[in-house]
């Protein structure tokens, strides 16, 4: 029997400023990776968005970022790792707040944007980060890019660790991901996206990018919701899944 | 035997700015407010401050502000409570991922300038406060003007409160702070501001701006950190209560 | 012959986050107030607008507002009149960067949310952003509440001002607009404020929430553009407005 | 004859944040970099700092830097060109805003921290600040590293330019800065700073760290202002310039 997770970011809106879909996307995954206010997201959007988890079951993680709201956490900033492990440190508490409040757990910490894709390759980054988890709190997961620096830091920190996988992203031979700048880093095909997830999480083996096979820890897929089409994926993804038997459920049922 | 805890406004540095004193008033204190960065501090100034409170065995609070870095969170805002509420729980998390580290306590919330001042006199505010902190943490001691709204809602709510005096201000018949715009708002002269702290400790009153006696509870008192001049009273005002046998301990010792 | 501008806030989104319908407003308007980086927008934001509204010949105006994202600039918060004045001069400067950059000119000043409403009735204020405007830039026309502070102390100070009317809000009798606390603040009815505004820009009268004719000055009404029912209301005045042989035109134009 | 101008960084305090002895250093300097918001400074800030550079005769020169009050600007950020262009224009037209109003003129730009550093070896980067100079204001002088892309580029694009060298900075044989990484990167006795940039005024040349000479180009000197030993260097470069006839004066004296 094989099981999966569904995450997705979420929280992200601001003040006045909405994005995302959160109410329809909530109901439609197994764990949702909350803004906490450095790259997006605010006090009361986390606070909404914690109730919303704990009403339609879903688990909820931090999703802290570099602090940059003029560019969504997305562009990569030159941090000591003792920054980065005082900001991490910084925004779980935060949405700890929230969870305590509405009385559920946090169940991991997904790191955001540039902070996921630095601390992927970064060993020092990869660390500051498993160890502001542990000192905050050694029960969380730390969901993060399969086959990174972030899975096997954590791993031999004995933190708990939770592999996540891309479907529409194409994998270099090292496991990492194929940066976007090249014209084929993206699957288009909903179809291949869906074969590859499945056969990422019966198999765990994934097709690179020059045709070789290689390892891959699938136990959770990163769906996005800020766009129709997104709703539209995860809805033929879960049908999918669904028909392989492969059962989907937060990262704390699989570990 | 008579007890008074005397706190400080700390770990207000922020990144490259430097304000206050903190490694030569710290040791001198009973229990440290700590800035949350919403209006002061930032995530390593309170990882840092928080150690300095532990090595010096002083208890830790929270000193949740308005954001508003430009104005050091001394300018009004009208927030609604329920932002209030939300943003109050946000850095309270935000600092138990400091304490919870350095495995140590947190003790107390006492709120910072302008929401402090608004929240004695506005009984919505006041009663935000108290929701957060009891949804957050319902074992924190809320720690607010003495004879304010935060003291009566607090204990309403059955929320642990203290109440806070100040040696050099004037205070109004019901209790309240004269305020700043009357030259006669401050006491200048340190043998007299000592006096008075003595009589709020021991008799539990306070001769008005109006000559009148009233009732006053006095069990912390606010000690300035950020001027020379600061650090001398502080020497003076604890000379002075050890000579009457009143002992200097946190606000969780005395209740 | 009649004249009247039509104006509308933009140029508000910031970062990833888009507010507004900007590209379908500009071209139905004749005087656009651009968000200045402290309440909304930002310099790419800003460069974009003012390109757009250069290539629609719409005339531009800096819409400075209050240093709070978080809260849009419609939070009260109790600044001197010197931190106002600073804040707004700040602000146009920065605009007019942009304006410079593509050789148009900036045209007005419209102060923003909170500001605004407080500038309204508050003298100090009022004076804190003429001066502002005149020694940053003594050409540019304050763009204000009819009857306001605003108009009368630009007026005294021989800046050029002009009086802004709102549709679909009711009025007291001393000129200024029923408190939306108030259930009848607002007027629902889409003939109902159209013909209130022809009348304001004809006969420069209005009758207020008890019944009473008064004078107004309408030289620019103040239209939304976040809704699609904005849009159709841009529609429904500008056809009234054509019918009664009333000029839109920027508010330069007018002096 | 020969001529240098001194150039010190400042107005980088922070609502009650105060950085650096600015009333102290004005006096002894010909031109000042004046911090506008992004990474140190404020509106108030920054209109006091150009009023006392105006009653001092000093040069006012815009300090733009990334939008990053954490890191005081000096963590790399990965910008777009398109996004720096945006920023610095943004950040020249506030502080224009302030020289207007004090009937000064803007006599540079100097990019600060990680920008400077970043666009001194990235060659768009450095035609984003040429490009937002010259379309906001193309009378203005951008000062930058001696040998960088901000001086190639600037003079390819008929930007008036000035090129600064440090008197306790070891240099590599491409006339960049030795890294600070580097433990000889910092030239630590004074008499060999003083020495060093006598020659590099009088003769175009430097000792670079491998012991060969290259040409440089020493406009201007960088003084540091915030310790008092900072001013005591002060001092003593300016003795040893007087002694040596290098008349002392603004980069807009020297073009």
């Amino acid at each position: 029997m094989y099981t999966v997770d569904l995450n997705s970011d979420l929280g992200e809106s601001l003040g006045a400023y909405t994005i995302g879909a959160d109410s329809n996307i909530i109901p439609t995954i197994s764990s949702a990776n909350i803004a906490c206010g450095f790259h997006a997201g605010d006090a009361l959007v986390m606070d909404k968005t914690v109730l919303l988890c704990k009403n339609n079951g879903v688990a909820i993680g931090a999703h802290p970022g570099f602090p940059d709201i003029l560019g969504f956490g997305r562009r990569n900033m030159q941090l000591s790792p003792k920054e980065v492990k005082a900001y991490v440190k910084y925004q779980i508490g935060a949405l700890q707040a929230f969870t305590t409040s509405h009385q559920v757990k946090l169940q991991h910490v997904k790191p955001h944007g540039a902070l996921y894709n630095m601390a992927a390759t970064d060993i020092n980054l990869a660390l500051a980060i498993v160890e502001a988890i542990k000192e905050v709190n050694s029960d969380l997961i730390l969901l993060g890019l399969a086959n990174s620096y972030m899975i096997s830091e954590g791993n031999k920190a004995n933190l708990k660790t939770s592999s996540e996988v891309f479907a529409d992203r194409a994998y270099n031979n090292d496991g990492t991901l194929v940066s976007r700048s090249n014209p084929n880093a993206l699957i288009h095909n909903t179809e291949e996206c869906i074969l590859r997830v499945i056969r990422m999480v019966k198999e765990s083996k994934v097709t690179t990018i020059t045709g070789e096979d290689i390892h891959i820890n699938a136990q959770s897929i990163c769906v996005h919701g800020d766009t129709p089409k997104a709703e539209e994926f995860i809805k033929e993804i879960k049908k999918a899944l669904t028909k392989e038997n492969i059962i989907i459920q937060p990262l704390s049922k699989q570990l």
